[in-house]
């Protein structure tokens, strides 16, 4: 089975693309980011990303797609910029491959560190040995995105959306 | 030259139709809502959005699109969960029509009043009276739509988007 992650932003999008092995073993295909540039408008920066992330289910057909959801208090200016963002991945995410699953960040540390006040770096870590890497992936979005996908792996949550 | 304004929201969104008549006086073509059902998951949600902006655009073919932006200050919660729409809607208006033009809450209070703190029903009992109408319209998201539309045709801005 394989699962995409996604940990969506405005001028980083960060995917991590697993497959579970014969064994239920979670092995790690490719990860990766969608930047758009800063200078462009909000509409084409969004276009951006469908786009991207259209590409990326294409290439990777996954049978069920896991995304981080948004946990913002302090600036919410970009908040809401980041929910625009993160309205189109989901949709498109939904249009694509329909087997989408929602997780918070408390649920992304809980799942991988059991340990719900656990920093950046210690799921990092985790990512790391839980796919077997010789290093953190870099840049962060993409460790993120890998984290979210492994936690869906982990938790095997049931249901999911339907194509729409 | 037709003018379609929308105020984007997840369970209702308002839409309004002006056209510029030959001496530049607006004309209220249409107006309403698209609603979404509180029981649906997000990713459904935005695709109702996203086939009912398509729809009014194809119907009315406008030349030029306004929408509101947003501006959040009290909750964060829902206001994330409107900006997942209105990512949505504006993706959906910039591929649909290209010419899309955003106004915030100030300038559209004080495109249509001269009063940047002018309250709802001000706002309302402009827009019938710019549109000529027997009463105001209902519900408040539609006549919100038509007063970001009326903000468009009145203060002629310059540029918008390209089609993308």
């Amino acid at each position: 089975m394989i699962i995409v992650g996604f940990d969506p932003g405005i001028a980083t999008l960060g995917y991590g693309v697993i497959e579970k092995d014969s064994r239920n073993k979670p092995v790690m295909l490719d990860y990766g980011i969608v930047s758009t540039p800063k200078e462009e408008n909000l509409a084409v920066r969004l276009n951006m990303l469908e786009q991207g992330v259209k590409q990326i289910i294409n290439k990777f057909k996954p049978d069920e797609i896991a995304i981080e959801e948004l946990f913002f208090a302090k600036n919410v200016k970009t908040a809401i910029t980041v929910a625009h963002a993160r309205g189109v991945v989901l949709l498109t995410c939904a249009k694509e491959c329909g087997k989408i699953f929602e997780y918070t960040p408390l649920q992304i540390k809980q799942a991988l560190t059991g340990y719900g006040r656990a920093d950046k770096n210690q799921i990092q870590q985790m990512v790391k040995t839980f796919l077997n890497l010789k290093a953190i992936p870099k840049p962060d979005d993409a460790a993120d995105a890998l984290a979210v996908a492994l936690t869906h792996a982990q938790t095997n949550k049931l249901g999911g959306l339907f194509k729409i």
